[in-house]
């Protein structure tokens, strides 16, 4: 592979075709990152975008489930279903105006935008429709990655015919990061690149930090522990309907809705009283 | 200041007016990182910006002298009103197109594409420019900042008559980071903002390096030592008419053109074998 004079005379410019009409297809409701180019696959609140310049690029919708799930297997399928209409839909779009669409980046469970879970069919699809039109699809796993779904991986959920094409992670992992397959490497040196090259303190701890979740089974705990939570969030519902609903999530990465914002902080007040430490990430769980 | 519905919500789809088409401007030549925001500001070799979409941003040429400077007083100050005439064209494009120029980002000295600098009386101008249009001015310190160019900070050089509106840092100062005008401040909390924080660690670091720098008297120290090495390459230029030429930079930021590639791997060869230890970092300063 090489380039040609054009390509490259072009690329220093911005134009094609050296610098392309290329996109990112996100999700409604995601959260990639505030840096330029991640903040364009980012729709989860207003407040992170408004001033900000944007490429456009086509935005599918995400699932939104009805709970408790096997009350509503049908309505939840027919929403995964309309879901990747939209995806292939806005492929095609965006390729009719030659902006075609590069890739997919999408989390595995939408944190910051409210705690949305997709069922394992979605991905598998999305990751099948993906591959017949050409499109990488990237995992987000910097909020789900490191073990809080009790998988390292969030998408190891989801039984994919094929691996992940490209995964990225970040904090809880120590750095930030990302693996891809073999095939996605670019051919050429210096094409992904930078002079910093990651900080080699962290990759010490974090081999510390590996250790010590593989000595104490630490994956299998936060199944157990999760499901106790989970289940025990379930009575609740029960206990209290009309006050919480929807509990959803997987491992200890669990959420439950609130019927309004007042009564959840309500609860957190109250929980804190009894000794439940208790901030604004951990809150995530009761997120409205 | 409080933002409408409709910018709330057209800022979700990254359009305007809560995503608004802006721009920034950005120097041919110019290296400001290689994440998709950043790399539409990036011009200094084709490797990194090759197949990767680009906004569609506005690119002014940034001054080129001829040297010794003393000798050409004329033509580069002519260079110069060549590019900030330019620049200003450049604002008056995209605002006719409706994509104005919001900020300027510039480096003090041009490092990754070939160690270009330019006059204090240059930037003087760039910054009254920039204000006039009211238009940010951004000096990227990556590579100048932290006291290799003999103060703190490059553009302490050109005397500006007003404080640089941001300033970008990274690398030596052990994290990347930013100051900025109180007035850049957005009025909100949260819109500029991310989780991870720094990293406190770090900060003690730099505290120690920033002591070191102070105690040992070292930004005066560059100046010194520079001076010997500047003076150092201009005696080689005049010993070696035809090999080595247009010596400049500040402190020990310095650079000196070879007659062509192989002969400036010829003399890094040798200085290694002399015992210089010469990396391709430290090589910047033969920089062809």
């Amino acid at each position: 592979m090489s380039f040609s004079e054009e390509e490259m005379s072009s690329c220093m410019i911005n134009q094609s075709p050296g610098s392309p009409n290329l996109s990112i297809l996100s999700f409604k409701g995601a959260f990639h990152g505030r840096t330029l180019g991640s903040l364009s696959t980012t729709h989860s609140k207003y407040i992170h975008k408004i001033d900000v310049p944007a490429f456009d690029w086509p935005i599918a919708s995400f699932p939104r489930y009805k709970y408790p799930l096997e009350d509503h297997v049908a309505e939840n399928a027919a929403d995964d279903a309309r879901c990747l209409a939209e995806v292939e839909d806005l492929i095609g779009q965006w390729k009719a105006k030659g902006n075609d669409v590069a890739g997919i980046v999408v989390e595995p469970i939408q944190s910051e935008g409210g705690d949305y879970e997709a069922s394992p069919e979605f991905f598998q699809q999305l990751q099948s429709l993906a591959k017949r039109n050409g499109v990488a699809l990237l995992f987000d796993e910097v909020q789900t990655g490191g073990g809080a779904t009790g998988k390292m991986w969030c998408h190891e959920w989801f039984n994919l015919p094929e691996p992940a094409d490209v995964v990225t992670f970040s904090k809880k992992m120590q750095l930030g990061g990302y693996f891809h397959r073999l095939d996605m490497l670019p051919p050429q040196p210096y094409r992904v690149f930078n002079t910093w090259m990651g900080d080699p303190g962290k990759l010490l701890l974090l081999g510390e930090v590996l250790k010590v979740i593989k000595r104490d089974n630490l994956l299998k705990n936060v199944q157990v522990v999760g499901d106790v939570l989970k289940q025990g969030l379930l009575q609740l519902e029960c206990e209290f309907p009309g006050k919480l609903s929807a509990t959803r999530g997987r491992g200890s990465f669990l959420s439950v809705d609130c019927k309004d914002g007042k009564s959840r902080d309500a609860i957190v007040d109250k929980m804190k009283q009894r000794g439940w430490f208790l901030n604004p990430l951990t809150i995530l769980f009761l997120y409205q």
